[in-house]
């Protein structure tokens, strides 16, 4: 059995990664690492562990942590790992890291991004970045894995094959994006009252979202230059969900049938990538509380534009999901397990 | 494998169903039946199900099935069951039947209520009323078995044990129930659309609701005496789950302890039964998803009552996870094959 | 003009206040008074005013505010305007209290149900409960009116002319009321955000809610005799609204039409008070955004109860909206001046 | 007062057209018209207007309302107005056609997009785009006005100064909405329900939505030349409400002042154009229930972008609440007599 060790386990995120593991054949949550709930029982939290979950809270120690588990996620806002993350503990556990200190190899854009100083950027060159579909055989070999953002995942995931066969025209790419509510995270904020989202939409964030660059970065590597884009993330009044709308200018008179071979030849292995029939667009609704991408587009001859779509569940494939994903490679066992995960309707 | 087939699988509890047995260790679903989408592939109707499910939507041929399958599910309207159901057929499968052709035994009482003439009398005495908590070792033996209702399930089994134990007065009971909206069908109809639901909330069925009967007979058996009840269902803004709060005379003077110890008498040993700590009020998004059965009590000592809560998801543990519970029973599984499930939040 | 002072406007309460009077003929707002906000633009926290209100928001110093206006609304949590009032302040203006400070009579009752202690007790006596219906003649000459909760004004209106006639036992009333999360205050708590409330519903404070003391001293006036009851609130995920759904023993054999004639003696001529036709249930979504109250009631000849429902919208006449009816009234206004709102739906 | 019929009263918009008018100082509606729901009462379809309307529902017969009435909304499928009215009429009534039919000079892309033959092409030359803020000075001589589509009014409004200062670049223009769950239509469809909606969001009528050409046509106007775009909705879980945003290539660098200014030119005189300050998002709930459109945009210097926001209610500005605007300019009353609706909030 692998040893698990969670820190932030009382988030949204850290929540679903202990939903899912409790299913997972081969791990073992040891460690339930949350600092505002110490000493408090973790089913007190989240009352759908009752009985499920005997544990009590702990702190985040990642030293005295490392002894005891054979991987640590962290689920906890931007800046945490890097400040306790060190080389004895890389030597001893292999860590999954959500928040984005370690997804961005230039260590000056995540500074100006995040508004923060890197606490430890020598490890910024050794962590691989975890999108399983694309990055798989570095994960495998991975002592530090950065679990992709939430919106990342669905907006790299549906451009990828495009952007890299050169099909589109890098700098036109536009991303609108939707969320719902999970990925805005437990903090107790005004603006996160069911009041003020519910029957509600706005854009945030625009121009300025800290996920953009981390979009730009991977799909530069997949266009084999800089890729410079807009990002607009939305808040929608749901639980879950994130559906990305993107746009952008063909390099070609193609067809549904000819981008649809291109999605064919990256993904057609791919067990949690769903490509659509023609002419059906992705929903949300189909892919919550599974690990799923589905993915479709429509071409535009009078614009000569594609409309990429794509949608996950935000805090499966978008967080918790891509997380086992990337622990189920690093120790070698099957990418599936315990991710066969039937999405909920309604 | 136990073969299944289900007639009305593209209604919600029917793709429920699908869902929770698609993860079913030791069932395959091999006859998706629904008159009206005849020929059309089942993940067409659910995207949920694009690349889990790769049939197409049979009729409603019983007799067909019966020699295909070992079990079949009916999730269909009142009266469809009881139409096409007999002896020959029972002598082939067993029957779980999910609407309320066999859950009350006079069969007066269900053409009254229900306003319909009985196609098939001659089975109501063999039926197993499917509360497995309750029944478990009859619905072992049995051919037929009537699966409870959605406010039924939440609603007998918050009060059984009181009922029971005579620690209530029978004719005192009022239940006051709460529903999301997938319990009113995929039926289009204007009251059930989005814009009618959301941001309502309204009672109906108002001393009419066809649950009723099934409340008293299931509570008489326990009271050892008629019991006749006012059970009011609400319509609330939410895809799953029913809150049962339910009022009574206490016959004596009780401590929450005493009362709990008299759930603990019944239901101490059920896996889906989970008795909340004192002062923890059930709510549905902590059974969604699963199972579960989440119970609670509160002593007035100023009125001399006791205050019974209850939650359940009504598609699982109110339609579908009970139906494979008794078809776990009916085969001499564990009870709880393919019913672990966590319940997901948020 | 009647120029308007409110305490608490950027509360859920205090801004529906805004909403209203700014459509009010006879009221001029000049003080926006909200301790956290102070110095902010009124429209910074409320974007809806955008264009409509250009003022700062002030403080709570209602000495300095009696001199400005010629009533103050205080629209705060329990205890701050008892802190705050005295003799010289009521000299000079009206005071309308949203806040429980002045609505029970008896003040141990208050402070044992509300866990403080009451700032100034010589002022209870004089305070008019301000239910309009009912103490119409009362407020018009008050100088302090107690505003009364939003789920006790659904509450008493439902009940109280069936109390009033004897034609309900008194000691059977039970009352199950389901209230939209608006009630539940602006305030950042997680147990109020969004991913918390959506897709779930709870009982709360069972046999403990503070509207318990004053649904009752109010029936009790109406019932002649002490009357103690359930009071049993639920939060639904909706925004506003409040269903009120009621069961109580009937003392005699009567119809539907019987007890209608009853409600009609009582509120046959009231603007705010919809009777509705036979069968037909109440539903909080049409009196969204109205000082409307829907009620109705079943006879059930099964179980000798009538089932009362009423539904309102918890800010309008459970709060804001019959404040300014209140006001109407002490200030010789037509009682419906600005409050001929027409339901929104959807 | 002016006599108003409605044919199509009993759908959202209808219906939104009768909650305006009946706070409308110079109106009487004496028509409900409903194919649907002939000699039912209104308020029993619609049970906001309990007590409010007294009027039996009445079927579309446009000859015999248009010698009753001074004006006759049309809030119906396309088609029918284009199907009823002729010159006869025209003489005696004025027209407001909520409908697509009017709004597209050119006939042929109009039955293209449509799919439906135009039975009265005559009269598309002298209908009026009912688009107040620009065709203001036609629409006060309109006999026949074209109400604009929902979307439409939020697209244009939304991104008119800029095209028609050629701050943009025309063919650039992409523009991604999201709409409330009512402008989908009260029709009983299995993807309206509440349980398909909620959880969820989808694009739906990529690149062949049919507020396409209507949006084109009337940018081309402002950029004058032929504007080809793309337009993507989206249905979002929530009753009312459309978020556009757009995106599109600047012309020229100029700061977020420049453009403010440019928007201040044009609407900087109007009552319910709401330019936000600098930063603030527009957001649906701040316009719910009102006439307003709030906009804002931001400048990207990364990618020389503009991205433009606009938020309107979709049964108010976008429906309804412009019918009224066009009703009062061609009557010519206050343009915003009954329309000076605060926002409602939460």
């Amino acid at each position: 059995m692998i040893k698990v060790g969670i820190i932030g386990a009382t988030g949204y995120a850290g929540q679903e990664l202990v939903r899912i593991l409790l299913s997972h054949k081969y791990a073992d949550i040891v460690w339930y690492g949350s600092r505002s709930y110490i000493d408090k029982k973790y089913s007190d939290v989240f009352g759908n562990m009752f009985k499920l979950v005997d544990s009590t809270c702990l702190d985040d120690n990642m030293e005295a942590l490392a002894n005891e588990v054979d991987v640590i996620f962290t689920a906890t806002p931007q800046g945490l790992c890097a400040s306790l993350v060190n080389e004895a503990i890389l030597n001893k556990v292999k860590i999954i890291d959500l928040s984005a200190d370690f997804r961005i190899k230039d260590v000056s854009v995540y500074e100006q991004w995040y508004g923060i100083t890197h606490k430890s950027p020598q490890f910024i060159d050794e962590a691989v970045y975890g999108l399983c579909e694309i990055n798989r055989e570095d994960i495998k070999k991975a002592r530090l894995v950065a679990n992709p953002g939430c919106y990342t995942t669905c907006s790299i995931l549906s451009a990828y094959p495009l952007m890299k066969e050169g099909l589109i025209r890098p700098q036109s790419l536009i991303i609108d994006a939707k969320s719902g509510t999970s990925g805005a995270g437990r903090g107790a904020k005004v603006d996160n009252l069911y009041c003020e989202v519910n029957e509600n939409i706005k854009a945030y964030g625009v121009t300025s979202h800290r996920h953009t660059p981390e979009i730009e970065e991977q799909l530069s590597y997949a266009a084999g230059e800089p890729v410079v884009i807009n990002f607009t993330p939305h808040l929608v009044p749901m639980n879950r969900g994130i559906l990305v709308t993107a746009y952008a200018d063909l390099t070609a008179d193609v067809t549904w049938q000819k981008l649809r071979s291109v999605y064919e030849k990256y993904y057609g292995g791919e067990t949690f990538i769903r490509l659509l029939d023609e002419n059906v667009c992705p929903q949300t609704r189909w892919v919550e509380g599974s690990n799923f991408v589905d993915i479709n587009f429509k071409v535009d001859p009078r614009t000569h534009r594609v409309i990429i779509m794509g949608a996950i569940d935000n805090l499966v494939k978008g967080a918790a999901g891509q997380a086992v994903q990337n622990m189920n490679l690093m120790f070698g066992l099957d990418e599936s397990e315990g991710l066969m995960l039937v999405p909920m309707f309604p």
